[in-house]
């Protein structure tokens, strides 16, 4: 079937009656959609994991703001600038490694000094040049990305990086995207991603429905894919990229580096701008959450293991730059990342 | 909690009515007994994975060839030699890689040979001997493996190797069992093992029955554990051994070989010589079985994936003998291993 990416999904959608949401958590079974109207909802959808993905996170805290500045300013008009730093605060503590979230926050909050009468209009114009930023930035880190492959090969990707996580296209999955379309990629592994399977739930369903080519495989089966020269390349997102070029990602992602450079797989990186946090200086210093055990210990609603069993879940872990070959932002393409190349990138 | 391996654990159980199998399917929530009378029901529950481990697949397939011995016998007192042929075969033919398998019928097959007159009563004996002989090995390797670490530590696990996965106490868990006793070892990080959760299900079930301090993960989170510094060895059984050390094992294995050499943490190998196959020169010869797609594209009998995806599920992989630091057998340890200590280590 030939190359068909309609780029109709999309997980974020504004209406006047507030930010909606695809429930993620449901996805592929169920297709439902979360109606929020207010900043302690958004914040606690973020939480929740409605929406996950940094830079979806990020476009969802900035129309969060919205729906902030719109209470406060209904509730007291000269007071409002004041009163939503509680909302940001709110939103600020929902999740705390991606750091899209504070990056939109922040950009929202000295968007929101210079305005004077109802913020509403303008905040929602500033919240969705975000949300379209993000799309153009995929568009042109795929373009990028896709470059580096010397196909036609396939490559591995891990938990889910495209429309969903973003504003849409994709990061990972975007330059897989691009990169199938170009004819450089033929064909996609995508592992499941325990313990959320997004690349199961939600990879393999964005895949499908643009006709690429995927097959899934445990995370356990990586290395062995690996060994036996089925993939070229593992391309994954980022939730926080530190000044080094170190880069945070979903739990698994550091194994997938380890055993990639074991094998000569080349390991790529791809998350616009807003990921990148020039203000931590390597990896050991990115906050990384641990969620719930019952996570690692229940599976669809049932318990896995014996009542008394601990676990331990760390939702991220962390990629030192030197098993990176490329970063990829909308910027431009950093090879082997240093402090030096990721600060000629940020200023270029 | 003081340590009290009760050792009441037992899967595979013999009464006069047939083999009483422990559903590992169903475990931790629900114990359920499965009775097989005849050698084809045994072949189908160790396809069908009510019984699984490669020891315990050996000990069932000798249980399973007196079911087959008893009824051919009843058939044709003169000809039962040669009708239960036919049973050997499919016995043989329930799965492909755990060489325990192979080995189990080829002794019962040898012992056979022997018989005159009703052959039960005999061939029951032989089947309790290796049946007894593997919880021997065990212990003699549970002690064996303990004294190679030096601690107090905790480690890491794969899959399940304990009284479930083999005749009773266990390869890779009789090391942890016997270790814990001892003092050497402190905690146990359990990795789920996908798809069929048996580090979730039966490992942590196991540990916590003996109250061994047991921490589920994610197999993702497994090299993060490593570079923590969390653990000082990963311990894991076999499925088969080729002649110059190298390890079939559960899928996920070598992912974590090649994780814990980049972190320095060392790799012990847990299993009997009848897990050893010296007619198999390295392991790129070792059959390895894929089972089918659904078990990675459903989980808890619910689809996971979107109707169209594919799966890859390899059910073992292979880690080159350069990555293991040890492997045990009742036998003795073979450190480093090569062709040259393993012919010595069987000859001993």
């Amino acid at each position: 079937m030939p190359y068909n990416h309609h780029d109709k999904i999309r997980a974020i959608e504004w209406s006047d009656a507030g930010l909606n949401l695809l429930d993620q958590r449901l996805l592929p079974n169920v297709t439902q959609w979360v109606l929020l109207k207010d900043a302690l909802g958004v914040a606690q959808a973020i939480r929740d994991m409605v929406v996950r993905g940094a830079p979806a996170i990020g476009v969802t805290a900035a129309y969060g703001m919205v729906l902030a500045a719109r209470d406060r300013y209904a509730c007291s008009p000269g007071e409002w600038k004041s009163a939503i730093a509680e909302d940001i605060q709110t939103l600020a503590d929902s999740r705390p490694t991606a750091v899209n979230l504070f990056w939109a926050l922040e950009r929202m909050r000295q968007f929101m000094e210079g305005l004077s009468g109802d913020p509403v209009p303008a905040m929602l114009a500033e919240a969705r040049r975000i949300h379209e930023e993000d799309i153009a930035s995929n568009r042109q880190m795929g373009e990028l990305g896709a470059a580096l492959i010397d196909g036609p090969c396939a490559v591995l990707t891990h938990c889910n990086t495209g429309s969903l996580a973003t504003g849409g296209f994709g990061t990972a999955l975007g330059v897989i995207r691009a990169a199938y379309g170009a004819g450089r990629i033929n064909s996609v592994f995508a592992d499941e991603t325990r313990p959320w399977l997004q690349g199961a739930r939600l990879t393999a369903w964005e895949l499908v429905e643009d006709n690429i080519p995927v097959t899934l495989i445990t995370e356990g089966a990586a290395a062995t894919l690996m060994k036996q020269g089925k993939v070229k390349w593992v391309i994954v997102g980022s939730d926080r990229i530190a000044a080094n070029g170190d880069v945070a990602n979903k739990i698994g992602t550091y194994s997938l580096a380890v055993t990639a450079r074991y094998h000569g797989v080349k390991f790529m990186v791809v998350a616009p701008t807003s990921t990148v946090d020039m203000n931590i200086a390597c990896g050991d210093d990115i906050p990384i959450e641990e969620r719930a055990e019952s996570e690692v210990l229940t599976l669809a609603g049932q318990r896995i293991a014996p009542e008394s069993a601990r676990a331990w879940n760390p939702s991220f872990d962390v990629t030192p730059a030197e098993l990176v070959d490329a970063i990829v932002t909308e910027k431009g393409v950093v090879e082997r990342p240093s402090l030096e190349k990721m600060v000629a990138m940020m200023r270029s």
